[in-house]
């Protein structure tokens, strides 16, 4: 899958997916490589697919996904996709996870 | 200040930092202002900040501040900044938050 630069301003029309996982830190680069996987072999063939962007704490035991999806509707369908929960489910077994949609209001750059 | 479009990629040198607020409903907007005005006026001008990018959640209960910095120091020097301090104060009388640095480790976009 191609691999650029993901843009955020206050005029997208798409939403934001906010995921926080929680790991034990021996199972946080595991995670990532099951989110970039997951990322590449069903998310971005979803419709409504923007990007996802996979990042890893300090801390060592969380990781991150910054994501974009076309809709709110286009995220819930997802989320019911089988594909994706296929590949869902075996995270779900070693990590926690803290969800939500949000919308840019504000971008401040130096 | 400038509002312009902020980068998310693979090879930038600084650390991100995700703060996600949760707040009372009622709260939400006046938080983002408060945000949106202690990025204005003192963050941005603390040597080491590269972007701050607020984000209100459709649930109405967080936002979520997606922040650049170009490094780990520069972060933990401002939240000892007398100025930083001052703005935040207010903030944790009303919400909670919980911050942690990340680094990127994949993008993937359509």
């Amino acid at each position: 899958m191609p691999r650029q630069t993901t843009s955020i301003t206050t005029n997208a029309s798409h939403v934001t997916l906010i995921n926080v996982f929680t790991v034990k830190p021996e199972d946080q680069d595991r995670l990532v490589k099951l989110l970039v996987e997951a990322t590449d072999t069903v998310m971005s063939k979803i419709p409504g697919f923007v990007s996802a962007n996979i990042h890893k704490s300090a801390d060592g035991v969380r990781v991150a996904n910054y994501a974009q999806w076309r809709s709110a509707d286009d995220f819930q369908a997802m989320l019911k996709n089988p594909q994706a929960q296929k590949h869902m489910a075996p995270i779900a077994e070693f990590a926690t996870y803290d969800a939500h949609l949000y919308s840019v209001v504000d971008v401040c750059n130096i």
